[in-house]
């Protein structure tokens, strides 16, 4: 059994704490804080319900947490020690002093510091090697990135070592090869506070304007491919020097207060262009666009389901949905085009989304006999039991899809609808559906309200006429 | 029908064409550029793959797209005018002064300008009220800011106009209340480009290591909540001050090259936490806590289905898939745990994500029997054609399920599976498949090849003696 030692709790510590706990590592806390186990409770309980879905496939067993007085019982058998305690770089020596006089020397431990250079940390320790920085970026049991970043004094096998653990428990470890005040990442979060706090306090901008200028823009662009993959785009097929050549004079201008800027060389535009060849080169400026768009729907739509950000944008902005019109003909109930996150390796629609394009025709149909959302919040709902399918046809994304539905029995607890979806005049596929309405509190079935089985037995008797539609009643294999 | 007639093609004058058309707009464009028109084609092909499926609800039929040599054929009829000429003042000052003697004097005239402020556009122009900046992020037809800066020359109503323009074409348009250069957005990407060339320069880390250390950690933070709100919950319950407390000393530091910094006074740390408050305020820090997971897994699932960025690290994290064991039984073919992004409004798991489970454990067992990615790029593969799902009890988020699968026949082309998915020994779902082997160029039914028929045949004729599984062969609201 592998343990970590988790050095100060808090909200970074109990990050850490999470992550190995959930990753199959026991964990052993030491923090003279009277709080710390519940505040680690806490982050250990969003994590629960956030990490172990990331995966595909299920995670080891949760290790053992404990919480020890003595820091000489918590380091017991830890391999890793995580120390995250205030950025005073005293305290720190003195946090070190106390690992290193009772720890394992082949441990590694690593530092939450935000600021601080490995040197500095391993100033008049007793192994200085063994200390390296591990910056970690709240929520710690999400985020990949941990920027490791050692001094001359780490060997290469300990750096290896530390990189290895922490691809281990899902990190990404960006070995920052020259150690600097503040690492890499938040010199960027620093330079954009800067500026953020100049808007500010110069009354341009309130904090919530500058986070939707964040959130519903370049933040969607960073969350995939970072800076200079995005502005290699951005130059097009006239490359990444060409962006360049267009935005070095804005080093100039006061496009920001902060106005401590490199020199624009030639040498430095070769610099830059070269590492970006090596970055992206291997794929056209066109395919760049497309693996941007595709993330960029991905991730608008994984928002919009949320309905926050970018996606609460998309749903306000969101044409109506289809009404009930005349119920002597199946119903229209979804129009839409198919999204390019709907598709799979087969290059067509993924079959788990013909049942999420039925399950919305549901959804919508629900809503015309009144099932809406006022309604849910009061504690009914229909619940699908059954589901048949037939995939007849492929479909691309783009293509402009209808569904439309008919009911075969509406009466009592029972709906029982069937969906039929076309492109065009071609029928790609029918669904049939057997829905039980249910008590949100017992969870068991029960009858809906009488506004709702009135229209439902209406529309059922104006679709008695239909017939069967064909496929209905069928079974797997049989016709 | 509306018109928008758009100056200056390429990247961004494009992405202006392409969202306008896709929302129903006729446009009209004048380039002098005879590459134009091909630059705007390509363009609008990305947007027309990927624009239209970001709704749930059908768009508005296109609009018709034209060119035209001469600009008073180009703005005719246009209510809305979008400037996106390179940024040379004079240029721009002489393209407003040919626009004026020939535009309705009613059209917004609008700037892409990611630089000049709307007064210095207006210098010298024959109607300065009639422009203003409207500055969008590339791609256009997709991400939904727009910085709407207007001057004191503007009318209340013409800037109210122009905002209703572009809500109506799915955009949000951020009101910059008090000009300044590069409005708000670009003052942050100007200081993280500024930061950028320095660590590039001084050797510190390459454009791909800046990348990794944006899109792996804050930028997934930054595309869903921007940076104060994503602040306000690193202070936890004490608070916007303590956080403030906390890293207001890091401003005197070297903790960026951009020392220009504000001064960090008690009124600005109160204006601050006021603007957070009215903001955020609405939410305790759990509940940040628990929208913010919500979207990061949401988001991160997103990219992992893209195999990019975050996600192509959760796959390359992921622990093994189950392996082919005895097949004298039932085959284990899922192990996972239910992600949050799979939960509804009714707080369990959705119904298209059962298809989605059993759709992941049929893509497994082909993997088991030699369908694998390589099989399929080498043009076979197998297509779900019929499925009959019985949805038999609720699971939550974060619950550990599994998913057993019998062969029910496996011969020729046909392979007709049965899947039991169960929450521990509570059964949730049985999935009856009948799939189909198909060839991948004529997408019609073919034999497999001789070692997965074999395969197939092998572990067919092992389950032949488990018999039929309880709810195999049912039609729905049939028992």
């Amino acid at each position: 059994m592998k343990t970590a030692c988790i050095v100060g709790g808090g909200v970074i510590g109990g990050g850490w704490a999470a992550r190995f706990l959930l990753m199959g590592w026991d964990v052993r806390v030491f923090d003279p804080d009277p709080e710390a186990e519940r505040k680690i409770s806490e982050v250990l309980s969003n994590a629960r319900r956030s990490l172990p879905g990331l995966s595909d496939q299920a995670m080891p067993e949760e290790g053992a947490l404990s919480f020890h007085a003595e820091l000489v019982d918590a380091v017991a058998g830890a391999a890793w020690i995580q120390e995250s305690v205030p950025e005073r770089l005293e305290l720190k020596h003195k946090v070190y002093a106390s690992l290193q006089s009772v720890c394992d020397e082949g441990a590694v431990i690593a530092s939450s510091t935000s600021g601080f250079k490995p040197s500095e940390l391993q100033e008049g320790a007793l192994r200085p090697g063994q200390i390296l920085v591990a910056h970690p970026f709240n929520p710690v049991y999400l985020l990949p990135l941990a920027e490791l970043v050692p001094s001359d004094a780490n060997a290469p096998e300990m750096i290896a070592g530390a990189q290895g653990i922490l691809r281990e428990i899902g990190m990404y470890p960006l070995h920052v090869r020259k150690e600097i005040d503040a690492h890499i990442a938040d010199r960027f979060l620093e330079a954009v506070w800067r500026e953020a706090l100049w808007l500010v306090k110069d009354g341009i901008a309130t904090t919530e304007e500058i986070d939707d200028a964040i959130r519903y823009g370049f933040g969607l662009r960073w969350a995939q491919m970072g800076l200079f993959e995005t502005y290699r785009i951005a130059g097009g097929e006239a490359g990444m020097k060409h962006f360049m050549a267009q935005f070095g004079p804005a080093l100039k201008w006061p496009w920001t207060k902060l106005m401590d800027v490199p020199e624009f060389t030639d040498e430095l535009v070769d610099l830059i262009a070269g590492q970006s060849d090596a970055q992206s080169g291997h794929h056209s400026i066109r395919e760049l666009e497309r693996i941007r768009d595709n993330n960029l729907v991905a991730m608008m739509r994984a928002l919009k389901a949320q309905d926050f950000g970018a996606g609460a944008i998309l749903n306000k902005a969101q044409a109506p949905a289809p009404e009930l019109g005349d119920i002597s003909k199946p119903i229209l109930t979804i129009s839409r085009a198919i999204p390019l996150d709907w598709t799979d390796y087969n290059g067509h629609m993924n079959e788990a989304r013909y049942l999420q394009a039925f399950g919305d025709a549901t959804d919508r149909f629900m809503e015309m006999i009144g099932c809406d959302a006022e309604y849910i919040a009061s504690g009914g709902s229909y619940f699908t039991a059954e589901t048949h399918i037939r995939h007849l046809d492929e479909v691309h994304a783009g293509a402009r899809i209808t569904v439309e539905t008919q009911v075969i029995l509406g009466e009592g607890k029972k709906m029982h609808l069937f969906h039929v979806m076309r492109e065009g005049d071609r029928m790609l596929a029918t669904g049939e559906h057997m829905l039980i309405h249910v008590s949100l509190e017992t969870r068991k079935a029960s009858v809906p309200a009488p506004h709702i089985e009135a229209k439902l037995v209406e529309i059922s008797q104006a679709h008695a006429g239909l017939g069967l539609p064909e496929g209905a009643g069928a079974a797997v294999g049989k016709r």
